[in-house]
């Protein structure tokens, strides 16, 4: 932590910020620079105490104070430099072979469901995704089958091999989804949703974690480490678009968070073409994006009817889309020394 | 509903648009333009058929799809041209006298909130706000006192006469924290977690409802439309500033946003300068400009001791600049026709 | 400057870092922290020792350089501590009286100019404002009138005697401008066009510069160090609106950047709620706003006859609404302490 | 044109609507909804007549106005389906062969400027990138070389062949840079200088036009259009990076643009890897990512010693990893039915 003291702050002043630092267990050292002076504070910052960077902000003759270290610890890069592997069933996510996620938006249905399973199986996915508990912008809109679906999810599973990836709205709902799913999403709407964060850090299973549109890249690390400081390491990062002003597509990808995220931290890092765009013509571009930028893999919608979707129908790829995308990512795949999932 | 063909569509693709228009209960209405033909379509938009836009916006020789009717219904103002008075013990909000909503962000001593809750009586405000459940972007700072911070607040109302706002984090203590508040708050960060609203739309007490940091106006009043479609109507809207590329400022006051919130919907608004400042040195202007754009109240951090504040702390007022500001607010509530609540 | 080293920064490393600050002419100062070293770098930063800092941040084991100081000099609070005073004519803004700046946003014609003209200066105007020159987002649109326009604006000035603002979009057409404008406009779409920046700033007229859309606060002030670096100091400084994803109105009015860019810089601020919301009925409660928050005045766009307009016509005032609008006005000054300009 | 009328509206209103209509030319179609009358617009929507929108708009009973058409005419996809080649010298740019632009970003002296050159060349570049005139954030920062500068880049190009890509700021220095220069560049500050658009759209050489950090796609394209509407259609659309609220990056690469682009304008697109992200760790990921997403190119900045670099040192690359990255791109490029450009 540094101290900037005001150009005309007084000696009493910057002899109490001296004082409390020393009284807080640190050691202050005071840098006279021409135009103010600046005051390092030395010492363990432990996390209980980054709180004393808004106590110094607030003293009199005190400019700002300059955090030196990241408030994240556990999902920082430092803390695991080689890399974090997630186990799902007989997938490894974070190594070589590239995470393949696709499905329906909302399970609408049996037949909708286990048709599509198989087929984004045959086109080369090698995790499934569909939503049971659906967060929907409007109150009248489909909310999801909620029980039914899981069930299904996991009938889809038993057919296919597909590990399941699905979202959990409410803590009060964890264990029953828990029950089902390989794969516990956090969705973007979620991200700070702190209660949820903790309860999914205490169930046990790999997480998926989106990015809130509206959330900075270090308020996603601070999100994974609410979920690991509960003892769950196995978290799974995801880019799904942020809102900014641009308004042909729907959301903006941060495809600069890609390399970001692999920088500062240790964890496996998706992108979500589908809703980062919410147009199914520009989903291929941004998954070849991902790819090539370096994510770990992608969650595309797939869909065999997009017309007839109950949610997100326009950003859905069709299956035979879907396959002729998954044949270019090879190619993007082995550019960047990744490979795809074995097929069958 | 208007429907845009592209300016190649050819006589087969209108043809079948038209057909599912017929077929979904609709009237079609065929513009031929110079460029490319138009299509309106008639009839009662339910809330069930919303989702229609997006199966047009899929059909081959299709554009785009543009919608006339907004998705909120029971939140648009046209539902209550009147206005929507939001009635707390004594304390009516939205109607003349202005709702100034203060305390500190969180309780954290029974002798801190209590000589607080003094405070803010003595300077004017009649309604009084604290946390006891924090949501906190790190998983290592203060998460508030649980239900001790409930008994505490409701001490301090059975003292001051203040009715108490406080922040509901998850479905499950609504029960809890209802026993104890006058008005449930849902955070920013909740704003989208639809299942806290829709509970919350049931637990029959008046909701504040702030503004996710990255949500847009009419993603609020899909929010307080969740709440509504529950049967709860006496929800408050909270504008407490948004994400922008801007860094002076923690986040940006979207002051555009209260006289349009004002304009598209009959609920009473609120402004939280504090969250949307970051900085106590801008929080009077602001709380000034909120009153002076029409906001209906304001909901400010007072802290007697800032430096101690164990959250939030750089943008929580000292009782003193909170009396004087309350003093400046007077006349700027006069200047546009209301009134500050009366003392005492 | 500080310099903060990676964690697993090499001796050697950390070695190179002092000795180029001690060949740059810098002092360097240690911090042994726990987890990292800190490099204190005292002396005078000049302004063209400023790109040391990207020099310091890519020697290897650096992790960041964190500035201490603002790149900004002239326009900065601490070298005019009592604030600025611009004076144009009789008018003196940034003292305790506003500045009123009002007019078509186009002069389209002799009979409208003069007859808005004189509309706004019995309203209480002290500033008469209009565009000669117009920045059209479409090559399409009416560009203006160019010296006709000028000649209009000079005319009106004569009869009303209130001075003119208006824009200047090219350097080769300065000194014509000049000739006819008591205050150049640099629109804010040329904020950071800094060849213009420079050419008015020797071209001792005062400037009203107006905040680039996509531009942060200190990206203005950084934009008023231009002008101030030709010797010019006579700058007004103008909030018009940010891009933001917020989409019911056309631009976000950053409200915060009132009180920060009081508190950063010694420049009057004034504002534009015209352009900062586009739309007619949302400009009296940001006009009130605005001057609530401290704002040492207003541009406002008025047209007789808004539907007719050329340009913008759909966030015009009446001259009706605008008169209204002042007379609330007047209460919201006396309430913050300012004063109307006389009438008359 | 769609004229949407409140749901209270008067018929007196809808016909003065009618009137107006039937009076500019157009010809009215009524659609009787339930809610609310819908009246669409029918007829040549000509450039001058886009602002009947805004007439049409500030009407008694107009709720709002929906243009079906855009605005843009030579730079949309619809006026040249089979897609714009710009040719540059032996360069052709928009077809199967990558545009891979690179250099310094400023001409610091001639023995850098040459020797860079030949590095780029050598790795596979197949246009040189220099600044001789900097837009530069502070007036204390180095400015460039000026016409110095133009002379060593054309000498750069005689000893290497590469064409020359350099900006210009000022409508005054259009015809010095384009004695020198193969390709103008308009930068992302100078994007909406209108008056610098048009002259170089006049100068008769190929315009390499960057997006500016605040810009929509659309006002992209409009600022094309402003070239092109001079009569110069040899225009490269050029991505570089937009200001959002996400601040582990300087700017946020709006990949979405590439494909969006693509689909709305026939135009040639390239991406600034350099500015968008403003740091070289991350530029040969967004670099790849760029091909990936079907760009026509990339620009680049490298420098042989970027910690002595006097602008943007921490966004080049040193010679030997541009090298190592263009290694990469290959695969990439071929993985998306592309070509490097042919060495030497």
């Amino acid at each position: 932590m540094v101290i900037i003291m005001r150009t005309d702050a007084r000696q009493q002043e910057i002899d109490h910020v001296i004082d409390l630092v020393q009284r807080s267990g640190f050691q202050p050292f005071v840098n006279h620079g021409v135009e103010r002076k600046v005051i390092a504070v030395i010492g363990a910052m432990d996390a209980d105490k980054v709180q004393l960077a808004d106590r110094f902000s607030l003293m009199p003759g005190v400019e700002r104070v300059a955090l030196i270290s990241e408030p994240y610890k556990l999902a920082a890069r430092a803390s695991h430099p080689g890399g974090t592997l997630v186990r799902v069933g007989a997938v490894t996510i974070g190594g070589p072979t590239l995470a393949i996620i696709a499905g329906p938006c909302s399970v609408e249905s049996r037949q909708q469901t286990l048709s599509t399973a198989e087929e984004v199986k045959a086109a080369g996915a090698n995790l499934l995704r569909g939503g049971a508990f659906k967060p929907r912008t409007s109150p009248y809109a489909f909310q999801g089958l909620g029980r039914e679906g899981l069930e299904i999810l996991a009938e889809a599973r038993e057919r296919t091999g597909l590990p399941v990836v699905t979202e959990v709205m409410d803590p009060h709902d964890i264990t029953l989804v828990a029950k089902y799913a390989d794969v516990l999403q956090i969705g973007a709407r979620n991200m700070q949703n702190f209660r949820l964060l903790q309860r999914v850090g205490e169930a046990g299973k790999p997480v998926l974690l989106k990015r809130g549109a509206g959330c900075k890249v270090k308020d996603l690390l601070m999100a994974a480490e609410y979920v690991m400081s509960e003892g769950n390491h196995q978290v799974i990062l995801c880019e799904r678009g942020i809102t900014t002003f641009e308004d042909t597509t729907r959301y903006t990808t941060d495809i600069n968070a890609v390399p970001v995220l692999k920088a500062l931290s240790h964890l496996p890092v998706v992108v979500d073409p589908s809703h980062a765009t919410g147009d199914w013509r520009y989903v291929p571009a941004i998954t070849r994006a991902a790819i090539a930028a370096g994510a770990d893999g992608v969650i595309v919608e797939v869909h065999h009817n997009p017309a007839e979707a109950r949610s997100d129908g326009p950003q859905a790829l069709e299956p035979a889309r879907f396959a002729a995308l998954m044949a270019d990512l090879g190619k993007i795949a082995r550019a960047v020394g990744r490979r795809m999932p074995r097929k069958g």
